[in-house]
């Protein structure tokens, strides 16, 4: 049985040296008679038309990145004699040495040859291996489109078994389809999983962000937890005792309430898109917000549940309630020492700007790691450990480290680096708006400014000739704590355009209080995953005459 | 004078190569009549005995090397005539051109010939022309062998003028009369008050800095103080009790022993001169140094005087015993909560590398405060006390504070900037040094990085192209605690010299655990001071053709 897939597929891949099909045409081919509608793919997968926006920037990184990188590949598909194999033959095709193969409504795909191209990795594609594309599509939606409906096709090797079709065995429910309804200012970066920004317009209108354009960042599927019934699992220290956690009980701890500022790692990875491609959501300026959070502090739960600082280095590892397919929840860890420290202020979170957490953001409750990267304060939190070890979450070990410019996909070692906690210093212009015309005569430059592990925002200078000279700008906000300032400044500088000006390049640069600055520019920190980018932000406007 | 020395050089040479003395019996009879005793060098040069023991790794190293190279090395001193030199003719002959002469107890080597042979590198050799070497052999214990000796002996050209051994000059009016004698490889920036550096090549031959060439910042005359009689005044909280201890008084506190690394804010500012004129001492990259310091725990004393932990902002005032002419004192100040904090590990240090603090760094007692600007390390320790507000020093008020490039002396206000406490990341590159020629084929680079708060460095990159293209340096040092990596990484990269290439631009650049970079450039974080100057280290070398 083997040899003839092997022989069919050598065959096709003859045909597909022999023949010069453009394409288009092939995929047209190939796609009648197929059970999956390409006209109406957010219908088909996700019963959300307004989705199919959002994906278009995520789109352009993965999507297009496909297209051009295949587009010169030809169609192997043999139209004029279509093979019809059984579910069970597919399942049976998962490693390179039988083939990969996968399907798509009825259709049947050989994909060996593209795993290694897959922009999102080989190891997600492998995930569908030997069976069907859609619950991935689903949880992924920047495949449906066209460009990568278009590539599929040319891997296309034959049919279903129509007396094969046996019930789905993956439930037709979209997995997103009990996503909360979000605000419409939200600037999507990604339907599915949800992630969104305000516009700096709005960012920086309010030194506390507005839950509903507080940005977003979903890794998965937004769960639905009963507050009723929810419970926090926290394991015991040896000695101690587990604990089940009800809202109330959570409750019952003494209350604390800060004002926290929270960056994504990818907070302005467009820019480093610019300088050349990385894996990930295209963040503007606008993947960082700041909330007033209450909660119980993390150290008081874990006290009660035995746990105590100990001299060797340990984590605190966090599980949301959140998973995807397979049954893997997102999780993350921080140090022991952090956790327990009640000077580091860690919150089990079940209150936002004086509300219920809202659903986008962990209801009922999330971490709250003050001056640490976003990934670490995991939402919908289900369960905490203490381990020897940091998290072995995908997201703790192979994602959110920082590279040289140098590594790339083919070389990077995950181990090598540490995973992100603290940020470094970050600012960023949010008025005016790159590309924007301003008046003569003065001109007002506004933006935030923030810095990781509690150190304050001490100066931020601006400058309208691209960094040539500076004007140092006022600073606002709460009062910045010793050690335990964990929220922006915004800050605002009033100009005089120099008479004549056509046009102003404007720089901002801030400096924290270990007196760490930006980098001048993108390239030198540039890094595969696009983490991490804070170098001098650049708006370069046009002065009306 | 100059063609009579050349003319007996030359005779001694045209003796060499005539005579075939096996270098043995050479030695001995050049060894008559020597001030120096090679039998016991340790108390000849340092006092003390242990301290050789640590050299014995660099002997490894580069004592072996020259047994190997210079075996068969022949003797060219004409014991027949004994020249006759004064310390000033040896003094001028410290280049190729003049010739290269040092001294070693009475006797004059012109070592012209020898330099490039030294197996430590020229550069390290011809820190002693024209002067003694046993600052030096004292320092790299590896020369006190037989056979660096009998190879030293070989290039023999007279005896110093005994008459010529002066009795130092100094006023006894002068404040500065009473310094300690310093090392001569030192490159002093400053006489008085004395600020010096290592030379580049030396500072990162060892992890830990040796005592006696640790960069020396002092602000006024050293004190010489009488461990007998010596106190420190703890004032004590209210309630509490006011301290006054002796040195056993210290000793007898838990003693903490840590490897720090210290640096002055004003480390790398002649890079800032190269922009625009800053006020302060020249320093180029050896400002900073590593010690293995010991001593009692600050938060142990303050504890034992009755200070806590209190929730509002205090701060622990130091006193120096060292003062200017008026009486004033150096001084300085740290946040409590950093002398309170056991974890952060700040010392009264009575020890220095397993030896009582040198005079020139605070003896009997100073300060050691991990992670933070050496200005807060203060030296000569007389008093400490908690204070509402920070140091009333000129030290802690006006000066040691960063300001905007745009800032210059008719606009700066000091109260507008915080005191310099944590240092930003910083690295530099030690070798090979700006200008100098470099073999095709392989070049190796070495340098240090470090950053301050005890943020661990993760990486140094570093580019051959000034910053178009980066490799990741190897890092070596003690392994870094996390939270608490005090100490520096020595590192290093080998990498191939691009073929055909004239001209190298060697950049380097460090990133913390905070994933804090180093600015690309020094004009946007030049200041009026010229401190924090941590922009990318740039060395540009020949390429040997």
């Amino acid at each position: 049985m083997l040899l003839l897939h092997r022989a069919v597929v050598l065959r096709l891949q003859q045909a597909c040296r022999l023949k010069s099909i453009p394409s288009r045409i092939c995929i047209q081919a190939c796609s009648t008679n197929d059970s999956f509608q390409p006209q109406r793919p957010s219908l088909t997968f996700s019963g959300d038309n307004s989705s199919t926006q959002g994906w278009r920037v995520m789109g352009t990184l993965l999507g297009l990145g496909a297209v051009l990188a295949y587009q010169d590949h030809r169609c192997r598909a043999a139209q004029e004699s279509t093979h019809i194999y059984t579910k069970e033959e597919v399942s049976s095709h998962t490693s390179p040495e039988t083939g990969i193969w996968v399907t798509l409504g009825s259709e049947v795909f050989d994909v060996t040859e593209f795993v290694d191209l897959h922009p999102g990795g080989p190891s997600k594609l492998m995930l569908a291996a030997g069976g069907p594309l859609e619950p991935f599509w689903a949880l992924y939606a920047v495949h449906n489109q066209s460009h990568v409906r278009e590539l599929l096709a040319q891997y296309k090797i034959g049919e279903l078994n129509p007396e094969d079709k046996v019930a789905p065995t993956v439930e037709t429910s979209d997995p997103y389809a009990d996503d909360p309804v979000r605000h419409p200012a939200l600037k999507v970066n990604s339907q599915r999983p949800f992630n969104a920004e305000p516009p700096p317009e709005l960012l920086t209108e309010n030194y506390i962000t507005p839950n509903p354009i507080f940005f977003t960042r979903n890794h998965l599927p937004v769960p639905n937890l009963d507050p009723d019934t929810y419970r926090l699992h926290v394991v015991g220290a040896p000695g101690g005792q587990s604990l089940s956690l009800s809202l109330d009980d959570l409750h019952n701890f003494p209350r604390y309430e800060i004002t926290v500022t929270l960056q994504c790692a990818g907070n302005r990875r467009s820019e480093m898109t610019q300088v050349k491609e990385v894996k990930g959501l295209e963040w503007r300026t606008g993947a960082i917000s700041t909330a007033r959070w209450a909660g119980a502090r993390l150290c008081d739960v874990l006290a009660q549940a035995g746990h105590q600082l100990c001299e060797t280095e340990a984590h605190v590892c966090f599980e949301g309630l959140d998973s995807d397919p397979t049954g893997t929840a997102y999780g993350a860890s921080i140090p022991l020492a952090r956790a327990m420290d009640p000077e580091a202020e860690v919150l089990l979170a079940y209150e936002m700007n004086g509300q219920p957490l809202p659903r986008d953001h962990g209801f009922p409750v999330r971490v709250v790691v003050p001056g640490v990267v976003g990934a670490r304060h995991v939402k919908w939190l289900g369960r905490v450990s203490v381990q020897p070890e940091e998290s072995y979450s995908h997201w703790q070990r192979r994602d959110y480290k920082g590279f040289s410019p140098s590594v790339d996909w083919d070389t990077v070692d995950f181990d090598s680096a540490p995973s992100i906690q603290e940020l470094p210093v970050q600012s960023a212009i949010t008025e005016p708006r790159d590309g924007e015309t301003v008046e003569s005569g003065e001109v007002t430059i506004k933006g935030y400014a923030w810095s990781g592990g509690g150190r304050a925002v001490i100066r931020v200078d601006v400058s309208l000739d691209g960094g040539l000279t500076w004007q140092v700008a006022k600073l606002d906000g709460e009062e910045q704590r010793p050690r335990k300032a964990w929220a922006w400044c915004l800050w605002q500088l009033k100009a005089p355009v120099p008479p004549g000006q056509k046009e102003l390049n404007i720089v901002c640069k801030a400096v924290d209080d270990g007196y760490n600055v930006q980098p001048d520019t993108v390239a030198p920190i540039w890094n595969l995953r696009g983490v991490l980018s804070n170098a001098w932000h650049r708006v370069h406007v046009y002065v009306s005459p």
